[in-house]
């Protein structure tokens, strides 16, 4: 048996490190094909991680770390030369302060569980995204996680207080702050929100949490040129101050798409050329809804929206908003490529026309469904080129970075890079600042061991 | 003449050189004495920062970055072998996308200038603090200032999407994002802001802005113990979901101080525990003061506040704000100490009496002014000894930051270490944290050039 592998075992116990034949996991959510690993660990506390990596640094030995294998560019799915480095038993919220509006958690625990922990103490832990149920927090940090409240929230970046981290030489770096306010040198936590994993293991965190709101409104709108999409968010940021949490634009070739027959419920016309799903959450119970409901009507006699629809209970708002996050009906047939970039909101319609026309011009029969967040920049599209040309993703992938390029946009909005991505990496980043990345690499992982290959090919 | 300013001299020309008994200017805001200097740079562009900076660095010349002077540790104070670089030449407000809403600035645009240009557009640009009129965006973003806002739309980090920096070698890195997510590998940005200078020469920014709130409304409310003040931001917070942008309280002594003969006027009572400047923003001119004024009603009915007033006027208003930042009044006689530290909310009454008894047993007829923004866990503490021992500062430091210690506090909440802070840098960081903090500059500014001797004395 591998050295590496007996050395853990006697370091960090026999069931806390899994191989051969034990170890059987599907690579990813997205890829259920059998994970390949010299051996999964399973460590339980911030010091069983220090000794494991301590161990693979002084072996050469590179590491992946895993957390809830949501993630959509391959980041985590391991090589069978790697240590897999599952947080997966850091699963612990050891702590919620309901007047600090903290909680401290292990990079264990899945988003929703915090979530609806926060709930129970009339609080609210605002990320949210699609993955709920299986991405976990130290994921959500390391990859600085996006998802549908930023445009109220922020990003994970913006909900971190406080981390312990283990650098690649097992060092335990740990900065636990509590507070809104700390400018006592350099905030180091910063390194590590979003780098994928590249530059330590996050074990523990410090979280801002909100209060929950007590009121929440809901509509689904339709509205007829881009234009219009863009003065309602103007509007809605306005009139809703400070409340708005959710302003979710589906371009009517999705909304038709997902609502064929077999797919969701249509609530109102197909034939709309963008959709809307508009969401405020206040602190009114008396007069929220009233102030909401006349805005709409506002709207609609100023000519914004041509068509809204209220949800009349809890069901129904679930299923306005499994229009917009279930997207199975518009998935078969394969191969059907996603991407999530990010633009300036004035140059999305310009963009999004001129991609249309040059995926048509390359695929006549192109199937082409755009939807997002706009208010934070963010554009996800699933394009189906119907096409059975070789080199079919990467062609793809051209027309679709290459015409974002003018308008300085964002190759990875919220997914990261990856794996999958490195290639485009250059086309949203300078020379100079790959230049630095890699730098930081360099000098924090000396040797390479953490998520090697991943962000970067090489880091020389 | 000195070889390197000759060199500087002939790079950006004679007028943006200035040496000898041409230069003439203040230490600094707090420190009126004549300002030493090698000579002093005013570039135009980022191109004349990188030129300065590649010349300084080749010459392994300290160089010393000012802003608008006001920084309260004494980071900017220019010692008589530097070169000090002002960015006050670099203040044009670029650009104002009222549809991204995103500002490009200059590093030297002064903070109140682009506050009243977005207002003048409907915008706000949220960042604000008592140095509004001096101090500017790019000294703004390298302390990663704090102010009466957090509470609500967060540190200067949450409201930067792009920078342009310059490195110590002169190399220019261009990150001039406009969206609010952009995942495309490490963001580079945060290493910049809230170090102080040490790790390059901010140059140019994009600002997030939001919308002018409609409404607003304030009240000077009084409480008679910390209890109720925690109690009352937990119920504003939500009464006021998302509108609440202001929770300054001063603690009895604070309004008392500066309320005495000579000083503000007091709207009521000088003798209640706690002292508490509300603020809600909203988008409801019809129904947001009624909202307002019903929820101060009822705190009064429950017990939580003693007392409110509601300013008539604009000017009322201001003269309220006035009472929190104008602490003129209590200022002589000198020498009295100012501190900025945080901690978590549930410790803050703990620690004040902790502090104030701590104070006593030394200094007998000690005095010690408190007033905060608590909803951030930061506190600001006025203390006058009123004694003549020797080392008097040091000492009082001491007593500050070692009752401070058992709470996992910050001793810079929000303006940063300098040099008056160096030595208590290490009660609020690990050594792990100082070393890797010292790891990053040694490997960014391997000359050590960058504001030399702030935040850490020696770097090895």
């Amino acid at each position: 048996m591998n050295n590496i592998v007996n050395q853990l075992k006697s370091a960090l116990g026999e069931d806390s490190v899994i191989s051969g034949s034990a170890f059987s996991r599907a690579t990813s959510y997205w890829n259920q094909a059998p994970a390949k690993a010299l051996a999964l660990l399973r460590p339980r506390t911030t010091a069983e991680v220090s000794e494991a990596l301590r161990i693979c640094h002084e072996n050469n030995q590179a590491v992946v770390t895993q957390g809830g294998m949501t993630n959509c560019v391959a980041s985590a799915d391991s090589r069978e030369d790697e240590i897999v480095l599952s947080l997966e038993r850091m699963k612990t919220i050891e702590s919620i302060d309901i007047t600090g509006l903290t909680a401290t958690v292990g990079a264990g625990v899945v988003l929703q569980t915090l979530q609806e922990a926060c709930r129970e103490k009339d609080l609210l832990f605002p990320l949210d995204l699609g993955a709920r149920g299986s991405c976990t927090l130290g994921g959500n940090a390391a990859t600085n996680a996006g998802g549908i409240n930023v445009l109220r929230y922020g990003m994970t970046r913006n909900l971190i207080l406080g981390m312990e981290v283990v650098l690649a030489d097992g060092t335990i770096l740990s900065s636990m702050n509590q507070m809104l306010k700390n400018n006592a040198g350099y905030d180091l936590k910063q390194l590590f929100i979003g780098s994928e994993g590249t530059l330590g293991v996050i074990t523990r965190l410090v979280l801002k949490l909100s209060p929950k709101p007590l009121t929440r409104q809901t509509a689904l709108v339709a509205l007829e040129d881009f234009q219009k999409v863009s003065e309602l968010l103007q509007k809605t940021r306005r009139d809703f101050a400070g409340t708005l949490s959710a302003f979710e634009v589906m371009w009517g070739e999705y909304y038709k798409g997902v609502t064929e027959e077999g797919g969701h419920r249509a609530p109102f016309g197909r034939d709309h050329k963008y959709y809307l799903l508009l969401e405020a959450e206040g602190g009114d119970l008396e007069t929220d809804e009233e102030r909401f409901n006349s805005a709409l009507e506002r709207y609609y006699e100023n000519g914004l929206i041509v068509d809204a629809v209220v949800p009349k209970s809890e069901a129904e708002r679930v299923a306005l908003w499994d229009i917009r996050e279930n997207f199975e009906p518009i998935l078969e047939p394969k191969p059907i490529f996603l991407y999530d970039i990010s633009l300036p909101i004035v140059d999305m319609e310009a963009y999004a026309k001129e991609l249309e026309k040059n995926l048509r011009k390359r695929w006549a029969s192109c199937e082409l469904y755009i939807l997002g967040h706009i208010a934070d920049g963010n554009l996800h599209l699933f394009i189906r080129p119907n096409s059975d040309e070789e080199r079919l993703h990467d062609l793809c992938d051209e027309i679709v970075y290459g015409a974002l390029s003018p308008y300085k946009g964002s190759v990875s909005a919220e997914h990261g890079i990856g794996v999958e991505k490195i290639r485009w990496l250059p086309h949203s980043r300078t020379p100079e600042e790959l230049a630095l990345m890699k730098l930081l690499k360099r000098t924090m992982d000396k040797k390479n061991i953490l998520n090697r290959g991943r962000v970067f090919d090489g880091v020389e």
